[in-house]
């Protein structure tokens, strides 16, 4: 960390602010220019706040120059994670694709969904119970009945099932689910994170609409600091200015949180772009690009689909993609390896 | 809402489609032309899902019209809604500043502000008990000592409290508390939307960092289709690519929601701006916008706060900026009112 | 300036650094931790380049404490800039009001609204004859006959003219216009700059969609380091997610302005929100948040207007307006002064 | 066209709305609900301006359906636009690298870095003479010399030479120029756009930093509809409110481009991350997702380039990433197409 004060701090000021810091086990680094003093903090200045020191009347400005995560940080952790879910691993080479309807709507929907995923070749399957909706008029999602449904797909198919909690108070409901979903919008639920840290389910985490990927990181460093250490990332799309795209895909997200993290990271091309048609090829990209997974919404009757038509691919087409998707993740692994 | 079909729409298409509004009392009316048919619905189209029509084939696009918000529209409800908080009143002409530290942190800080502000002419005293913070390594608030605190501070002022909810299960907790705060991180967190739906006290709903105008009606519509019509909105600034300020306070959302809706709306500059020299300036600029209230940080030590000191205002400070807000607040209702 | 090495550098890397920095006359002090070095760099930076730091192998990071403009900064020019417009002021205490039509469109209609516009009390008289339009079947504008109909206004009011250029290649026409706009989407236009640089005629330099306070203090500095020291920033609305207005205008970036710099700040509200309606509040709110002025489009018939109708006030809704400004302007003078 | 009547309107109105569409040749369709009523517009809309309708007091809103734009719009050229320039083809099945340095600095440097990326494989060499930077301190290019420096490396190397055009005054000294680049600052130079449409070099068109896919059309239609067809569009970044990446490179634009115009487009990761580390794998993602081509910087020394080293490649990662391309096109190509 790297204080800067402003002309006017005297002796006194510099003197009152290493004993503040004194606290902390953070040594302080004097250079005095003309026309400013810089102060480097060297030590453990992950506990001291920013904020409290840019408040202090002479201090200038504060820069941050290490990373405020530790548990995801992979300078500390070089290793990357694999997430085991009952035997399907994500992470560290382990490619996998979560497939499945938006909202869990009917038994006959969602377990001919569930099959004909599998048989393309996804190895999880994704469907809402508890949906998150801007418009209160909008269907909820079938509920606690949704997640009896997806357990039945998963007797039925042998896939491990991945699904949105919406609120720390339905996670008895979510004893039989292999895979723990956190909404976009719920990101920064910081209650609802520190209630998925003290259980041992993997949590697939997605960015918010207008989150930096740094945040992304300290919402993984909550649930990682109360104990739970499976957690698989999800860039979704961000909110932008654009309007041709349901939101903005940041592929180039994979590659930063590459170099920043161990864990995990997944690629949900249906949220991201919001058009059928759209998804196949950047799904695509999204395996160039690294990813470690898909995540993609398949419906078998997109146009009565009671959520996210637009953005669903029917069976057909996810088998096309998944074809290619396939191909591709083989060649990236055999002949552009470094 | 207007259905633009494209080319390959057939007949069949056509009357498939009207049957299926059918089921929705809408009817459609047909503009054809050379390259494409317009089909114009007509009633009441608010439970018509926009996505199912645009995964259907044949249709190229789906124009909403009117607003997807009714119990907070103000066509329906052409008359400003006064929240009345033990006797304190926002909205319909009824301006209040709300004021109080970002957290409470001992019961001497929280009295003496309370007492500080009340006698400056806040009317509201906020302070953060459960506190949303980026980092699991920062304050998390005094959590239910914290609601205690503040209670007392309650006792020694006579001031209604408002204080953030982070989470359903503390409700049990704020049953002394006068207005409900859900902060931005929390504007679409739908479970706890509904569950403040259905008490009864008034709620500070802010907008989210990301959220436009229409979602943040969305949100209220949330909490009003479950039975409690006492929201306030607020505006806290919003994300966008400009560094110099924490976020952009959007003053023109206040001119586009008195449009829209009946509600009050208060305006946060602390948090918009994150600058504590910035506020003043933009809390007056917030009552010449036609704000009905505004909700400011005040700590009696910023440097020593344990959470956005430095967009604090100190007692003097506020003290300093009550007086302009006030004589300019007088200014516009006696001369310039329409 | 703040030099982050990272773990590899080594004392050959330090040297060389050293070396480097010693040919732009910059002092290196170095502060060594455990698991980083900070190289704090004194003297005049401004010509060090930020990127040829960061392209060193080890070197993590580079972050900037001063300020990189000088010309624009209030630092060293600690007085407002007055700018003169043949008699008319503006900056420093001299509060303007910049009124007419978007576009001029004849004869009739362009001195007719500078008559009204007049006597309502706007000061400078502001009118497009080269329009830039996102699309070429879009009016492009009268062009050189657009300036000569405002000339003629000019003659018949005693109004100053405020016009937009579009190539350095029309200067010569611009010879009696007496304050020369540069447009949003030319904000970074650097040889346009250039050449306004190297002509004294006033500038109103318009602030880029996307673009950074920071960035628009650098395009002024393009402007100054030329020579021409007369600007009027303007702040009209930066892109975001929000669809509800056509821009969102920022109207905290006046308080950051009048932090960083002594020129002059207006405010366009007719840009920023594009809806009529919308004008009368944000130019009153705008004059609150302490603008030195606003330029606000007015046509005598909005339907009929060529480009920009829906923004543009009548005169009857203009002089509404201006009634109201020029009260509130007072007040905040006489009574809301520190 | 779809023009939405509020409930004010009257049938006067409506006849004076018939009678003003039918100057345009534009038939009117009405459908009448309870509410509202709106009018669907039929036939060539795109000289009606939605401004001047949504003016209109009796109009609620003003829906476009068809796009702006003619020339450029895949629907009425369905063939993809292969760009020739001197031999080397772009678009339609054809890919093609460029690649060089930011900026020119020397004639040793521009040729070693010229032979070196056609040695890799690069089929157009890129450099900047005329300079855009935010700074006017920075390095601004060496201008005539720096594009005759690139003429000298043309003649070593045979390779076609692309370079960016700041002003419309500059034309003549880029007559042996192969492609004039238009910069993200400069896409909505309307002025120098249409002067880049008189003549018949093709153009590299960038995307501005804040502008829409649609937009970027648009302002490929200002240069198309003056007579030249030659167009290659250029993703490059957008900006956002990440900051860990120089920009958010919108690889989706590809896939939504591909489905509006039939002009090629290449993708500029260099910019778009900022990083030269992040580069390489981006580039990849970008040929997965079915770009036309692509434009690397690379420099001999980036440590020592006058602009943007930290994103240059060296000519040793520049060649590894090559091979990976090459394989990797060459299998999108033989395997993965439909």
């Amino acid at each position: 960390m790297v204080v800067i004060l402003n002309n006017n701090a005297t002796e006194t000021d510099t003197n009152m602010l290493k004993e503040y810091l004194d606290a902390y086990n953070v040594e302080v680094r004097e250079t005095k220019g003309s026309t400013m003093t810089i102060l480097g903090l060297v030590g453990d200045t992950l506990s001291v706040d920013v904020d409290s020191l840019r408040a202090m009347p002479f201090v200038d400005d504060v820069k941050r120059i290490q990373e405020p995560y530790k548990a995801a940080n992979r300078k500390f952790h070089p290793d990357p994670t694999v997430v085991d879910v009952n035997g399907v691993k994500i992470g560290g080479g382990n490619f996998q694709v979560i497939a499945g309807p938006c909202s869990v709507e009917t038994e006959e929907q969602i377990i001919e969904v569930a099959k004909d995923v599998k048989a393309s070749g996804a190895t999880l399957l994704r469907g809402g119970a508890f949906k998150p909706r801007t418009s209160p008029y909008a269907f909820q999602g079938l509920r606690a009945n949704g997640l009896e449904l997806l357990l039945e797909a998963k007797a039925a198919t042998g896939m491990p099932i991945v699904t949105e909690i919406m609120s720390a108070a339905h996670l008895p409901l979510f004893k039989d689910v292999d895979v723990i979903q956190v909404g976009a919008r719920n990101m920064q639920n910081f209650e609802l994170l520190k209630m998925l840290g003290k259980q041992d389910k993997p949590i697939l985490l997605k960015r918010g609409l207008a989150n930096t990927i740094e945040e992304l990181l300290m919402s993984a460093e909550y649930i990682m600091s109360e104990g739970n250490q499976n957690i698989i990332l999800c860039e979704r799309g961000i909110r932008t200015f654009e309007t041709a795209t349901r939101n903005t895909l940041d592929l180039s997200a994979i590659v930063v949180l590459k170099e920043k993290t161990h864990l995990p990271v997944v690629i949900d091309p249906s949220h991201a772009t919001g058009v059928a048609s759209y998804v196949p090829q950047m799904a695509i990209a999204a395996v160039a690009a690294g990813a470690d997974g898909l995540i993609i919404e398949v419906h078998n009757d997109p146009a009565k689909a009671l959520c996210d038509g637009p953005q669903s691919l029917t069976p057909v087409q996810f088998d096309n993609t998944m074809k290619k998707i396939t191909k591709l993740r083989n060649f990236m692994v055999t002949e552009l390896a470094n």
